[in-house]
């Protein structure tokens, strides 16, 4: 025992404390486990000797590390082409050993691939020998494997695969990249569903994003991230077709541009600069540019020590900004039509994995009404007071009243998405244009899914004068944003636009509950890793 | 002369320095003109009241700022729509105020919206008053402008503008949006060539940074930008068909992830973070995470004090990730044949731009092979070697070494792009794999355009302990990169991957060379703003 002599020699005779002696006992532990092993290693060797010549012999084992020594020469299928349509034909796939369970003469292994898993099945026989059973049977749980099978045909469905109409009968089993044998989480816990009534064990969140990569691999993940993809593809899709320019915008810049707090600091070269909270300025400049129509997809950034179910301090924008004719409302129904476009190309085309997700999560089916729902603010304000709320017409909506008004909306419209009109413009940021008739209000608007916020935007003051003015009224100094007004110097056309939370999209198109599932690497207040 | 005695007063009777005296003349300039334009003023007035009724009163005029409280009932053309098959129509446009000429009873006014021109005329006459032409003939330039007219078909092609078989015969004009009438730059000379043998006047790069909002109007930037949102479009679509997933990776990481120099630091709440060089360990967490295939575009950050004509601290990243079966060719060829469809979706959808640019920045026609050329290091070193350059097989490519044996290939092989293939081991990343039979070289490629690199790219190591190894012999600290390491003790599939500057690829493509120009708002050392 080498490691508890080197630790009793340090210590000489003085009297150990808690913690060394802890050390020793683990030393010592250890081992005795390695002792063990040793012995079980010669017992096994004893056995395989006695059990002569492995038939097998070429047909499993390791590949060693690859290193790109040899080209392909194996035709792979998905483990989702899998099915009694190919009964007795030789396949081969690669994916992760998700479970395996051997009993005497047999080993039922399941191979999972992304969203799908299928059954192998190994029994000891004329070409298979008890040594490779022993090998495959040996294989860590999420090692990534090649398994060659002939597919056979079953009787009965196997409930506990995707792939239910057939297995593979496995002849040849090699490890391409081993997993070690303990994992932090178990992809089925991390997969399971709450359930108060169930003894079932489930992942907690904090376990789930230490653990990541691990938690990734759940179906649900999978299929969560599909649909995200989806929904960025849909938003440049739809954009594109009426016209809109993809631009992209710098993140760092070299004031605090909406008005200085919550923004952060980075150290640049022997100056300093910070993280843009949001593209609007630089949307604003493309207009007066000529662009006309843009829109970005970007990475934009909140100091704010929020932790809520729903901040980040890093997301993901999906942006856009018009030139508009006479009236704003020409942007806000177009970016309306974008997010009804959006959850009808997610419904058409992700059905399978929302039912994914609603499995692990459930939720009520996402609702809307086509065209997009618009209310007056006022008139959500009404609603929210005939619920029992007590507010002034001007005052800002709470996130409690903002969910309750989407409950009174839900209720009313049978609509989970809705517009709301005509913020009071004392809320709103101050390039927001002011109403013609009442100073009050402000030419902005918000946009619901579920009651909480996705979208907030407004026609821009496109007026260098005015703009002035108002960025002077909310103490901003001017001499910081300079260069974007005086963007609006040399002619602009009016403009609207608005900026959507990506990761809110999903979390409130699939009823999540938590921001930090529809983000693949969070960033909140207390998470910089992994 | 208020502004005179004041300077004056200031001074008392001590002599005045040159600065002091400066400041008078212009005071007294500045006084004279106000005193000019006053009369001019009173003689207008005179002469409008002269020129009795104004038959236009209702045709022509300010809008006022466009606050919505109209919806548009207009149904607007674009200028590029505007033919000789419109012939007798009356039609609106919107669209800024290029230039203005005007000469006893008519006036001349050409109308921009974004690439395109139109003509537009006004001649004195029954219904088009004298001071409906004093009005058109004063707008400032740039001003946006609701103009409408007949459009008539003329016999001479009209050389000034892109709508060459018709002009408008103008009816009515408003102002939307003025501009200031000084413009820091001019359109038309940001527009114009580099020609050393004309005297007509162009802009400096600078400049038109400085003003970047103006200098986007011309023709060129809009058919740059264009052509690079394009490329961005090719980039995802091309991958999505091929089963690629988009995903997002965070930019503010916890630990400086590729080495810790050149990366910017990050003040976060009480602590402090960094800027990701690249998602470069985020892909690869996604692949351990069983994404397989995955790309993603956005914002990557490098704080290296570089002043060259292709060197940004934030620039866009086309970046991928892919999974293979037995060696990273299968990726390498795959990624060489993406950027060929990419080149080939620009050829074939924006000549039209692609002419536009060339115009004011002449290039050869990009050129390329198809699959894509593929050369291995020493083969690129014995060019090199043969062209007269003293080089080992394992030292790395200078910049003119790159530009060089681009040359070298364009001369053999016939192609503007091409593949360099295994590079010294020692001058990659310490997540490259190794060569498997001479640890000199390793599983990693560049891709270049006319000579420059704008793609880096390997087989990554996906065993944890190889990983340990090579990034203690680069020096890294394990500790700040344990997360990323660990990613990989659970089973990892082999992957290889690349990171493609988007602003090289539209720069090299277009042969613009400097890549500020192929980009919005560039940020370098010396540049943050606007």
């Amino acid at each position: 025992m080498p490691d508890v002599e080197e630790a009793a020699g340090e210590e000489g005779g003085q009297k150990m404390s808690k913690k060394q002696l802890n050390k020793l006992a683990k030393a010592a532990k250890k081992e005795e486990k390695k002792q063990e092993s040793a012995a079980k290693r010669q017992d096994d060797e004893k056995n395989d000797e006695n059990e002569g010549e492995d038939v097998s012999k070429d047909l499993y084992g390791e590949y060693g590390l690859i290193q790109s020594t040899e080209k392909n020469t194996i035709n792979f299928l998905d483990v989702s082409e899998i099915s009694e349509k190919l009964d007795g034909q030789e396949v081969w796939v690669r994916g992760r050993l998700h479970t395996s369970r051997s009993k005497g003469k047999t080993c039922f292994i399941i191979v999972r691939q992304r969203c799908h898993t299928v059954q192998g099945l190994l029994i000891i026989g004329d070409k298979l020998s008890r040594q490779m059973l022993k090998f495959v049977s040996n294989i860590s749980k999420e090692s990534v494997i090649d398994v060659c099978g002939v597919v056979k045909r079953v009787e009965a469905e196997i409930a506990s695969c995707t792939q239910k109409s057939a297995e593979l009968h496995v002849t040849r089993v090699f490890v391409v990249s081993a997993s070690e044998p303990r994992l932090p989480l178990q992809i089925e816990d991390a997969a399971r569903a709450q359930d108060q009534s169930s003894e079932l064990s489930t992942v907690n969140l904090d376990t789930r994003l230490d653990n990541r990569v691990l938690d990734l691999r759940t179906p649900t993940n999978q299929a969560i991230f599909k649909i995200q993809a989806g929904t960025c593809q849909f938003f440049r899709d739809v954009l594109t077709k009426r016209g809109f320019t993809e631009i992209h915008t710098p993140k760092i810049i070299s004031a605090a541009s909406e008005g200085g707090a919550n923004v952060f600091q980075v150290t640049y070269f022997k100056g300093s600069a910070y993280l843009a909270q949001s593209p609007q300025l630089y949307k604003q400049m493309a207009i007066a540019g000529d662009f006309d129509k843009v829109f970005t997809v970007g990475a934009v950034f909140r100091a704010e020590d929020s932790n809520t179910h729903r901040h980040m301090t890093e997301f993901v924008g999906l942006d856009l900004e018009m030139a508009f004719k006479f009236h704003y409302h020409e942007v806000m129904e177009t970016i309306g039509q974008v997010l009804i476009d959006i959850f009808k190309g997610i419904q058409q085309n992700y059905q399978h994995e929302i039912e994914t997700v609603r499995k692990q999560y459930p939720s009520e089916p996402f609702e809307f009404v086509e065209p997009a729902l618009i209310l007056k603010y006022t008139e959500g304000v009404a609603m929210l007071r005939e619920a029992g709320v007590n507010m002034e017409d001007d005052a800002d909506l709470s996130t409690p009243d903002e969910k309750l008004l989407g409950k009174l909306v839900k209720d009313k419209y049978k609509t989970d998405f809705y517009i709301l009109d005509k913020y009071p413009l004392a809320v709103r940021p101050f390039y927001t244009m002011p109403d013609a008739t009442n100073a009050k209000y402000s030419n902005s608007y918000d946009m619901f899914m579920r009651g909480e916020e996705i979208l907030s935007g407004a026609q821009r003051i496109h007026d260098p004068t005015l703009l002035t003015e108002r960025a002077k009224h909310h103490k901003i100094q001017i001499d910081q944003i300079q260069a974007y007004i005086d963007a609006f110097k040399y002619g602009c056309p009016p403009h609207a636009g608005g900026g959507i939370g990506m990761e809110r999209v999903t979390m409130l198109f699939l009823g999540l509950g938590n921001i930090r599932l529809s983000s693949l690497f969070p960033r909140d207040p207390k998470r910089l890793t992994p």
